[in-house]
């Protein structure tokens, strides 16, 4: 952690846990931002000391104002300002001076109207710097602690949430707003609230930080527009997941990005957003599309216990529901579970004979909540089911209330995930109430229920998989691919030679295939013998210009007699045919074995830095933009993903009958690649393309690269 | 039309518009789905007479009870049977008797409990036969018709919907009342509403062969589970869509066939979902995953004008949901419109200087419904605009419910759709009801509201496009195939030897490649001109064994001359070492070329007949399953899109100079498939594998295929 950034959370803390706020700029216009800000912190009943300062008002409601900051006779932790962009500068030299540590800049007028704005903001931050001081915003919505020790609502929202588990962070307050009112609506609370608004200073790495020994959070929900600093946030998030709280982040602006990545060129193919993709992954970061898709996982990580497992039975008082639910169930990935003996022999015993006792079980539309009891109850017994879906419609004999309460009693007892789908909208409703009252998570659609289950699974599976990137190779030689670099980037070149690339990817160990001028057919067979054979031999002469019309080339050289041979044999032929030639000598080198293509590159990424990239050659690369990626420092486990994970991946391993190919070979590769491009920060881009890739056990090669400086 | 379809749909009219219905089996046991029945008929209040029938009450609530229907005085149109499957035979038998055509049997206990019910519906069919009469069901909640002259509510649901364009048919019966529920909350009203149990009889093909003259309907639904007569229902369904009313359906029980695609063998790719989803895109059914997508795109298609493109605007008080939806956008293929330069003054003179007028718009925050009102409108006059997406979240300023009236007020006025996406849930949730009584879609998510836009967008494209299938061949001979086929059968072969597959294909003038035996080397020559050149001439002995050991196979020969040649230097080579040796003659065959290979199949699915299936060979096949169908008869639409439609097309159409493939060829190839599957049912499985396709204009030939019987 950098000196910087200590120093911005060391106030967090009081952003959230103040026990005195000054709000500068408040004032009695019904309305208007200050005035609603002053009354939500008032109303929501703040549990500690309110300072309005207004140059214009006597009181703020019924609460004694001050002209000054600096008027106010006590200490005050934090100040939330409302004062207009053009005086910023002076409210937050006076809060400095006041000794007040931490802020919340509600107003706007900043970097997001350009000009005079973006010097205002820079201002802002000189200030801050100054006196020490780290606050939120400008242009946000508010900061909400529900903390019943709190209760502060430094925001201009048009509600307090109810107290929960959640801390929702995000980019947009107009967005928030939205989400006050959704989760409202469904029960679900939050511990903090946070609208970053233009993260001027504190952003999301910071709260993160914060948040990671939050006791009151249990899951945090990002929403980026903008990602300042991609390694900050991914080190902060592996933080917090590493305390075992789920991360989970909408980014949005996929699309602009994505249409760069549409080429299929190895540089532009790493448009951002697959970048982004990629980093978030790496960094275990649960990546969501939309609002609900977020909650939807939200409410199955704060509410539930994590699955041990994919196997799910489903409980249905429909048939047609529970068909749907296994569609969607096994199109997300998880089993439908196989029920023990046993438990089909109390499913037998309690259902009616007209029930179906296989999963999903169909309890049957005239089905009460007993029956939902027992078949409830009973697979969640079974050691085969990792976790229950509960679906009911409101047919004409269904107790839609009672069956909600029954479960929610369930759920109680056992300590395996139950999610619900009652299925259809006023009817329904009540029943739904209980259930989200209870933190039973509920879902309108099967697809959303399977979703969060699997995303609940997929994170139970990985955690406490630490993040372990790869130990620093020291068998590279950074000071002789910086030589390379730096003196061609001196000698004005924006690329390197292909001579010159490979002697960059030599010294960091990777499978280039040398070439070796020898004197004399001697040196060629000692040439060879270093070289490994087969190997191709050249012969060497300024005044020869098509070698192979004299004889010049021999491929496919198996031993060091066939090379010597050669060698005489091109002699002989060029003293026949050209008597006046000067050799030089021979060149040779290891011929270029048969293999399958790849493409390996190294990108730098404007949010993530260094980037590396994997790709099966070929139509994969061109037609199905089959590519991965990975946001160094690499750990095993991204390496592996990147190259196991592809659309092509198994046409390597062995598929029907191919011989499996030597992917060790290539994951060695992507690693030296992934430190190359960490420690030569004078690669812009780099392509090897291909990397032929031989049978297990036998390596691979990398016939051509590119390195763009 | 055959015989048993026009009678089945004769009385169908009368099961939506009966003057008088007779209840068979009504009781007074609230709570039981006979009274239920009885209830829901009367408080709807059915615009006709009802007669109770039940052996042992003399009134079913204050109306006068009859012991047998035959008791009835009067005529009566429909009847609505609610006796136990065990009596169900002597109540039919009774209706047939009295002249009841039109028939809706609620009771359960039929096929779908196995035994006896199968024996009881069987007998239920018989009768209905003998009388003539078209029923409902059995084992299904009823119908409702919500005409207002009508106002049938012949079921045991808990409500009587909304009048509205939508008709609504389900397998399940559950499901119904979710969906009843569902849509009564949303006020989304329905014409039709059937719950068709087990299909014993009216099914469907029927049910829509009525919908699409009914003038109340707009769109029809459907929820199926099993599809008995796949023809029936595509054939039925191409009628309503060419009358203007599209056709949504969910199939489940997608993921158990699924499994059956699994294997990479062409027939068993043939899994019989991806054939159903071939056949639904083939009937311009427009298939859905659940509920909540089909009614998302019913109302789109029911309350607003179709999009004559693709092109749309983004109206927005809120940045960060502008984003996302752009991105939902893109994603399925909806253009962001460009504004003409007299919209962007428009919207710059009204819109205050801080507002975002590109598209996406940003009204701001603090917008009232004057703001939405400028946007909406002058975005809908621009000529680059299809459609309007508005946008809201519940900020402090804003005025929901008269932004969503102004919305109604501006929809009206225009002829191009607009669709409001208000996000959150309470707040919202008055300005929502407004929207949806004024008939304006809303939508939760971007992803829907983008879904919805590009699934009426695909319909108004594809709409007026008539499906006319290819007209049978002249050039195929039917006999010959018929001939090879029976005679196989008749020698009890199972499968086809490659000569016999061979001649198979030879008779649908498919490009199979052709062996003749020349007797002589002048014969060779004739033959060789025949099959064209380059050819291949392999000597024909009995008494020689390894043909290239003594010279006996030439290849790629290209002229006559050199067909001469090799023949006369055969019979030296052969005269020299083997002179006891018996030539009979020359094979002569057209070289096989070098080119790209596809696979061609034929498959026989229970549901929908013969299907053909394409395919890119190799890896594209085995890894990617990327394959299509086509159920027979196959349009010119449907082969196209079998053939451009995949994943590796664009490899064959010239991807990155690849030279283009002769694909006019394949699909006259599939097109003859497709008549020889319909023409030769003894065919039970069929693959070209591969079939080699040329550069464009030079054809492509089968180069192995087989046949099983």
């Amino acid at each position: 952690m950098n000196k910087d950034f200590a120093d911005r959370i060391k106030n967090v803390e009081a952003l959230f846990h103040p026990k005195s706020i000054a709000v500068l700029g408040a004032n009695n216009v019904k309305g208007t931002v200050p005035s609603d800000i002053f009354e939500n912190l008032i109303k929501t009943g703040f549990r500690g000391v309110l300072y309005p300062v207004s140059p214009g008002e006597k009181r703020i409601g019924s609460v004694k104002a001050y002209k000054y900051v600096l008027d106010i006779e006590d200490p005050v932790d934090m100040a939330v300002v409302v004062f207009p962009s053009s005086v910023m500068h002076l409210a937050l030299e006076q809060c400095g001076q006041k000794g007040i540590k931490s802020a919340i800049v509600i107003s706007a007028g900043f970097r997001e109207v350009g000009g005079k704005g973006i010097e205002r903001e820079k201002q802002m931050l000189e200030i801050a710097e100054k006196y020490g001081i780290s606050f939120i915003g400008p242009n946000c919505l508010g900061v909400i602690n529900t903390d019943p020790d709190v209760m502060l609502n430094a925001s201009f929202a048009r509600q307090m949430p109810e107290e929960g588990e959640i801390a929702f962070l995000s980019q947009s307050g107009a967005l928030c707003t939205a989400v006050l009112d959704y989760a409202r609506a469904k029960h679900i609370g939050f511990s903090k609230f946070v609208s970053t608004g233009n993260k001027a200073q504190i952003g999301e790495a910071e709260l993160l930080h914060y948040l990671k020994d939050d006791p009151k959070t249990k899951v945090v929900l990002l929403y980026l527009e903008e990602i300042r600093d991609g390694e900050g946030l991914m080190e902060a998030a592996r933080a917090v997941i590493a305390a075992g709280k789920p991360v989970l982040a909408i980014k949005s602006g996929r699309s602009e990005e994505g249409a760069q990545a549409a080429s299929s060129h190895t540089g532009s193919l790493a448009g951002s957003d697959d970048i982004c993709d990629a980093a978030m992954r790496q960094a275990g970061i649960i990546r969501c599309r939309n609002i609900e898709e977020m909650f939807n996982r939200a409410i199955a990580f704060t509410y539930q216990p994590l699955p041990r497992g994919r196997r799910v039975a489903i409980v249905t008082n429909a048939g047609g529901p529970g068909v749907l639910t296994t569609d969607a169930a096994v199109d997300l990935g998880l089993e439908i579970a196989r029920f023990e003996p046993e438990t089909t022999k109390i499913l037998k015993k309690k259902l009616p004979a007209t029930a179906n006792i296989k999963n999903p079980i169909d309890v049957i539309g005239d089905a009460r909540a007993d029956r939902y009891d027992w078949a409830v109850s009973a697979v969640l017994e079974d050691p085969n089911v990792d976790g229950v879906f509960v679906i009911l419609t409101p047919q004409s004999m269904t107790e839609i209330e009672s069956i909600a309460q029954q479960i929610c009693e369930v759920a109680e007892k056992h300590d395996k995930p139950i999610y619900t789908s009652f299925m259809g909208e006023a009817d329904v409703a009540a029943g739904i109430d209980i259930l989200q009252k209870h933190h039973i998570p509920h879902y309108i659609l099967p697809e959303s229920m399977c979703d969060a289950f699997s995303a609940t699974h997929r994170f139970a599976a990985e955690a406490g998989k630490m993040y372990e990137p790869f130990a620093p190779l020291e068998d590279v030689d950074r000071e002789a691919a910086h030589r390379i670099l730096d003196k061609a980037a001196a000698d004005g070149q924006t690329w390197l030679t292909e001579d010159q690339a490979t002697e960059v990817l030599k010294a960091y160990g990777l499978p280039v295939i040398e070439t070796v001028v020898a004197g004399s057919p001697d040196e060629a067979v000692r040439a060879a013998e270093q070289a490994g054979f087969p190997v191709v031999i050249k012969i060497v002469s300024d005044d020869i210009i098509h070698k192979s019309d004299v004889g010049g080339v021999a491929l496919d050289l198996e031993s060091p007699e066939a090379v010597a041979e050669a060698c005489e044999a091109m002699l002989g032929r060029v003293k026949e045919v050209q008597p006046d030639a000067k050799i030089k000598g021979f060149l040779v080198r290891r011929m270029i074995p048969q293999g399958e293509e790849v493409i390996l590159g190294v990108k730098r990424d404007p949010t993530f830095g260094p980037v590396v990239m994997f790709g099966f050659g070929g139509i994969f690369v061109e037609l199905l933009k089959d590519v991965s990626f990975g946001v160094t420092p690499v750990d095993p486990a991204t390496v592996d993903r990147m190259v196991t994970g592809l659309k092509a991946s198994p046409l390597f391993s062995g598929l029907r009958g191919r011989a499996p190919r030597d992917m060790a070979s290539v994951t060695d590769s992507i690693r030296r690649l992934a430190q190359l491009a960490a420690d030569c920060p004078q690669v812009k881009e780099l392509d090897i393309n291909p990397l032929i890739v031989l049978e297990d056990g036998k390596g691979s090669f990398a016939a051509d690269a590119r390195i763009i400086l």
